[in-house]
């Protein structure tokens, strides 16, 4: 058997609270999700702001793993003291070193069950087109957004979101909770099939490739001046056209979609990005064909 | 043309975005909600939470107008200060005095568009009957519970909640803008009718009178073990019979309901009434014929 060692985290948001209540009974339970014989930790990522029922204390915890940052010497602020803390234990230097970070999240947006990656590594593509390949859920790829970066699962060698919704913040929900433990074994039971060598790859990815984030209309003092529009709440991964209806004002006027047809959006008024003055992301869906460096790279990682 | 004067609240509790943002839009746009002649003031009960993004600072506002707490010569909290502070204003020794408080509140469970009374106040029955004959909303009336008290409307002659679900908190959503704009120039309409001697009352109202409220099962530690049924989410205002399933463990484990046939839940995983230890409240469906002792209260108060 390998060393590979699957790092789970929950509650890196604090406010998204079904993933750590299912790792709380899993505690108490240890039976209740099947690992098939792969390592694992599971840790929650954010506890002061779980405990807090609040996003971050200071800032987001999941936009802090920036390198540069977490080496300076005078770390301001409770959240990048947990992301190196989080880093010493199970990054490669760490007592309990990881090698696949799965980071387990909720939205407000109505994004089912999907699995979220960023840029455009080797293992992660790999270990998406797996899961996909398995259950069908499609894949957000996150790149070239220099406003959004330093997210938790960037700083291991192999990594994903899982993404639920809709879920409203600091609502326990069955359905949702669920959902992220299928999830979960999934991985496990994919993961171990790949560690074992009995694991057939797909000959392709769909990914929805991040084209752009779009806001809200905003008045002169900066605040939202029209809702989503009701029509497009809980269309995620539906495309858009020219002209289709984004936002409505409170007078009822209308704000119409002028962008590229059949981009397909994303994390359609999440709750909780309205701050980062993001409506919704808009990417355009695309089929890769696997590459053989992805499978090596994967492979490699959870053999060795 | 009557004195009377309509107290209209949003924002009471600051996580609940959707009415305070409306209130927002109708000040830079006046003409957005019509007012039927009804003299009305409006404010956010509580804009330090609102700005924070939080249900309340120091406690519940909403729970916090007990006159003899509020008498008090030291008082604690900034949301007790704010009921003194909204009734210097607003209340009957005010500068700007109000008969009337319609509370505008959005919640987590599937409530959609529906009234709260509190006790049986012979103006509220009187106008919730006229808003339900009007639109056939249902009306939850909370009384004979002395867990749950000092709530805003109460400080007012006459006062109802109207409750808009289901709302994420912190989440701006077009739909429930548009119910509260509605709810809000019926309110004006019918009370309008009444001032202007032109308004014929239903013969009965139709009531959901609490029952009981019933906490999610706990552990030894008083942690929650156990989700709600995801059968039962979103079935507010259903009538539930002895066996249904009420929660459901992450173990799959069953707990079913064992009180009442024919109970109705209304508040159904309300996100903000965990730490209340209320998963839900049980209620009873009664029709009472309409009195005219009701009719006569809240006409005199109208048209005095």
């Amino acid at each position: 058997m390998s060393g590979t060692q699957v790092l789970l985290v929950a509650g890196t948001h604090g406010n998204e609270i079904n993933a750590p209540w299912l790792l709380e009974q899993w505690t108490i339970t240890p039976e209740l999700i099947k690992s098939y014989g792969v390592k694992f930790s599971k840790v929650i990522g954010n506890p002061e702001a779980l405990q807090e029922g609040k996003r971050y204390l200071d800032q987001d915890l999941n936009r802090s793993f920036i390198p540069d940052l977490l080496t300076s010497q005078s770390l301001n602020g409770y959240e990048l003291l947990r992301a190196k803390e989080l880093l010493s234990v199970y990054g490669s230097e760490g007592c309990n070193q990881c090698q696949i970070a799965i980071d387990l999240h909720s939205t407000t947006s109505r994004m089912g069950s999907s699995l979220v990656i960023y840029g455009r590594r080797a293992a992660d593509l790999a270990l998406a087109s797996l899961i996909q390949a398995h259950i069908g859920i499609p894949v957000y790829l996150h790149e070239g957004d220099p406003d959004q970066k330093g997210f938790l699962v960037e700083a291991w060698p192999c990594g994903l979101v899982i993404e639920i919704g809709p879920a409203p913040q600091g609502l326990l929900l069955g359905r949702i909770v669920q959902q992220t433990r299928l999830l979960i074994e999934i991985c496990f039971e994919l993961i171990g099939r790949v560690q074992s060598g009995h694991c057939s790859f797909p000959d392709h990815l769909v990914v929805h490739r991040h084209l752009v984030s779009i806001d809200f209309p905003r008045d002169s003092n900066n605040k939202v001046e029209a809702c989503l529009h009701p029509d497009l709440q809980g269309r995620d991964w539906q495309p858009i056209f020219k002209g289709d209806a984004l936002f409505l004002k409170a007078s009822e006027e209308l704000v119409r979609f002028e962008g590229e047809n059949n981009s397909v959006p994303v994390f359609i008024n999440e709750a909780a990005y309205a701050e980062k003055f993001i409506a919704m992301s808009l990417t355009k869906r695309e089929i890769w064909p696997l590459a053989k460096e992805w499978v090596n790279v994967l492979e490699d990682l959870i053999r060795s």
